[in-house]
């Protein structure tokens, strides 16, 4: 049974069952099916039909629905709905994610929606709408459980039996002092092993790992993934626990973080929102600057061609070969650039290892230039009959390789340096240096090689 | 406290206590660290240094270290232990991570230590040597606890304190019955909150996502983001429960599902192993070939230059241009095509969406087209003072980014419906595409129009 299959059918049920304002059928219909595929069908209707079927699901349900909508739907749909409904709600959604989706609503809206929620529910928000998106304190939820280090096993049992079901679980348990500073973790395989008497204190490991709510989430993503974690604390700067990122949170860090680094690579914003079904408006903003960034980046290349226009005129086929020099360059210098850019990301390269990558680079950009330069020396002379031809490209081609391999070493490891994000602008920076060398390497070597040329 | 900042110190007395054969020292230094901490010093150590340091801590802590190393350090150490080192560590590791290590030793040498361990665990280890690395059988465990559904929950909670701890928490909890069939899943949670006379079969839920020993890493990606899911179950093609993936699992399988997207984009073999500090022959041998590759389809674009060698002897300048139109198509190329990857990767784009897509990108073409075009088209007028090479330039640029985007999309997609992984060879073909339209499209209209750029 995938989702996919299901989806027609459901579909035209449930948009039936709409149209004749059934909302027990509604309700019956997806009853069955888990939140997640119920948001994917929901996503398949109009927005008029979207609001109609919130409104027959109970807030709960609604609310869970919603939260696995993407992000762009979630707020269109949010926006367009009722203020009664939505404030009921964002009353029944995780705290992080009715903030997340009052910080993307217009704010008058927001306001509006705030003032109708529950006062209690309301106060676990606000504290989430002052953090930046993309930190920590932005990811966490404040609705959270917290044990004691007095409370024996059994008492913190009867603490989680005593709390409201929540749509998400808690696997890692913190354990706060008096003062609300974070002292300890328990799991609750701990709990569920520990003996009744035993207390929080003695079962809890004291060394958690822990954030500051301006932790950068890329950190964040390092940590779960280094650690292995389920949920990641969140601190303020005195060490009271103000929230934790729940698991679901981590895999979509580690999911958007990915996305970043793969879009600042191909000449995209960097923003993870973007998707294959953004609207058309925030697609030109996200692409067009980024088109415009790389025209004027051509045009220097260009200037280098221009300059040498004097022995072009004269050796038209240099105009053939000085793309193939360029192009491998900008291939190679990818290859470099990627690899390093993940290696940042993930955590694995630091600062101190440059030099030995570098020197790992500057030897592969030989080797791969002696090899492919062979080659294409060979076809270029094979094809134009003119052995120099062959020689000057082959040169230039190594020449370009190296220095493909120090410039996508160095751009963003100095970008990371300088506390910039390396997979944004290192793609443009590296390929104005291979495309420049390239033709610089090729047409200067050809200019002075010219009386054999002709 | 930064692991970063500990290295050092950490690091030094380690080498001295090794140096002294001092294991007792050894173990006093490493207790209070977490074993991704350790396994993160250990790689600053000589090959001998590590096996003398895994030697002196307890086995079971050795092989909580390892199960930390990058994938290529791992099977260096293990390949340099003696056997009956070896033997006991892989014991004491959670059956995937062992099948892991024997799967990359040499042949003989995972044979030898196979037979060495403990028969029990032997046998645990040997069904998973059989499966594809990148498939659900290849990252499952086959150590799990089981439920039945006529357990009480406190009955559940005492079989679960029986359980040797192991250094993977199973907070999914998967009941079968008694022909080992899955038929439903607990939380910890709901375990943990139930009454204790509660059945398993009252509070499982029977509603399980599931994959089969063969599915693909990615399918089990998507599931677990969608669904927000801690753990996936693994069964056979009779619904036997034979494995799970559990968390740890889960967050590196969605870091290689996105490694793999990047680097297949940026003409690399798509290989989550490759990294900044892979073997040298190994970097050879996963970008080498790419890039010869690249250099066939380069000459393929360069035949089209070569084409219009005539136009290019008359008007020098068109050298300098025509770059700018090849480059700009296959910046646009790249930001189409690694949106779909993406959206292919995460599920979010069906095949049955092409068509809309197809045409959002043709329209963002024309626009991107025409805003570039427009710039170019100035910027050459001014340059070279030829109102009509301005002309050409922008219609071509147009041309090649309307190209771009039906490329970038159509590509991927045809690729995806051949069962080929759209992120390999995708970039190769739209720069082709793009490199090859592009000096068509702007030395063809060159060549028609080349009275008037003289």
């Amino acid at each position: 049974m995938t989702p996919t299959e299901l989806d027609e059918k459901l579909l035209s049920d449930v948009r039936n069952a709409l149209e004749h304002e059934d909302s027990t059928r509604v309700n019956e219909l997806l009853d069955e099916y888990e939140p997640a595929d119920v948001a994917e069908m929901l996503s398949e209707l109009d927005l008029d039909e979207q609001a109609e079927m919130l409104d027959d699901l109970p807030a709960e349900d609604a609310a869970d629905v919603m939260e696995f909508l993407d992000r762009d739907e979630k707020v269109e749909l949010a926006a367009s709905l009722p203020l009664k409904l939505l404030a009921e709600v964002l009353d029944e959604m995780e705290p992080d994610e009715a903030a997340d989706i009052l910080l993307d609503l217009d704010k008058k809206q927001a306001v509006l929606a705030l003032e109708r929620m529950h006062p209690d529910l309301a106060e676990l928000v606000r504290p989430l709408l002052v953090h930046d998106d993309d930190t920590a304190g932005g990811r966490m939820t404040s609705r959270f459980p917290v044990l004691r280090d007095w409370m024996t096993a059994s008492q913190a049992i009867a603490y989680l039996r005593s709390l409201r079901p929540t749509s998400e679980d808690h696997y890692y348990l913190y354990v706060i002092n008096r003062g609300r500073h974070l002292i300890g973790v328990v799991s609750l395989r701990d709990l569920i092993i520990a003996l009744p008497r035993d207390t929080i204190g003695s079962l809890m490991d004291p060394d958690v790992i822990r954030v500051t709510t301006g932790t950068d989430q890329e950190t964040c993503a390092q940590l779960i993934s280094k650690y292995g974690l389920l949920a990641l604390p969140v601190v303020d700067s005195d060490n009271h626990l103000v929230g934790v990122i729940t698991h679901d949170d981590l895999v979509s860090i580690i999911e958007e973080e990915a996305t970043k680094d793969l879009y600042g690579l191909a000449n995209l914003s960097p923003d993870s929102d973007l998707g294959v079904f953004s609207p058309f408006k925030m697609m030109i903003q996200k692409r067009l600057p980024w088109l415009v960034i790389n025209l004027f980046t051509a045009f220097l290349a260009s200037s280098v061609v221009s300059a040498f226009e004097g022995t072009i005129a004269k050796v038209a086929a240099l105009a053939a070969f000085q793309s193939i020099v360029a192009g491998m360059g900008g291939n190679a210098g990818t290859q470099t650039l990627t690899i390093i850019v993940r290696g940042l990301a993930l955590g694995e390269m630091e600062f101190r290892d440059v030099w030995q990558v570098l020197l790992r680079e500057f030897g592969l950009g030989v080797v791969h230039g002696l090899v492919t330069g062979l080659i294409v020396a060979g076809i270029a002379w094979l094809w134009k009959g003119i052995p120099i031809l062959g020689l000057i490209t082959g040169i230039a081609i190594v020449g370009n390789l190296v220095m493909a391999g120090l410039a996508g070493t160095l751009v963003p490891v100095m970008l990371k340096r300088l506390k910039l994000d390396p997979a944004l602008a290192s793609a443009v920076i590296t390929t104005t240096v291979t495309d420049c060398c390239g033709f610089l390497f090729f047409l200067g070597l050809a200019t002075l090689f010219l009386p054999y040329l002709q």
